[in-house]
């Protein structure tokens, strides 16, 4: 766990969150990335070594669409940056956290990215993330 | 907002959840810290560039013991470091956002403090923070 890589907020309204976080942040999103899979658009936001991801569902089945259904809008996810995401998948399983996807799965934002089961981590939904190389 | 300072996570049992966020962030926290005016004792935890800040409520009637009635368990803020925390309140009311402490208060860790509503933030309750600088 290396640092905070992003914390992940659900929005309703991607373009007029990514107007609000503009202001908030005082810097502009700088990019914005659609990930079919997950049925979520995703747009980023720097904060000096940490980023802000938006995430507006774009289908109604989606996980964010579910949580934006039974929580509302706010901070859906944190996200900690990884050397070896299957090393550390390895490490938190012996620890006895459940981890959501034991084969990372392709993210946003040219990552490997792996859940942890938030009722194992006091309810917070816990993401690590691991930068995808260039063989 | 230079960085994201650290993210606050709502406990209910400060003792246990520092036992599980050591496994899950390989470190141990480096020090607790009561905010009597706030009702919470509070734990931290690097995480490079950030921390993490476990906050368990000391009296029945505190933010976080309301908190935790309400929603239970998870992440209850971000803060983000700024370096004049004045003049950022100011900035971020003139942007329209609506500050809870427009004077900033004592916080926990050497930290001067303030809050945004987080209804002008997509639910996500905002802190601003500034190192306490010796004069």
């Amino acid at each position: 766990m290396d640092k905070i890589e992003h914390i992940g907020i659900a929005v309703k309204d991607l373009e007029a969150s990514n107007a609000l976080f503009e202001k908030l942040l005082g810097v502009p999103h700088y990019k914005t990335e659609e990930v079919a899979s997950e049925g979520v658009r995703t747009s980023f936001f720097k904060s000096g070594p940490n980023k802000i991801e938006l995430l507006e569902a774009t289908k109604p089945d989606s996980p964010i669409a579910k949580y934006l259904d039974k929580k509302g809008e706010g901070i859906h996810h944190i996200a900690f940056s990884v050397e070896d995401i299957v090393t550390e998948i390895e490490r938190l399983k012996a620890e006895g956290f459940v981890v959501l996807n034991e084969t990372p799965k392709k993210g946003a934002d040219n990552k490997l990215v792996a859940f942890l089961h938030p009722k194992g981590t006091n309810g917070v939904l816990v993401e690590l993330c691991q930068e995808i190389k260039e063989s």
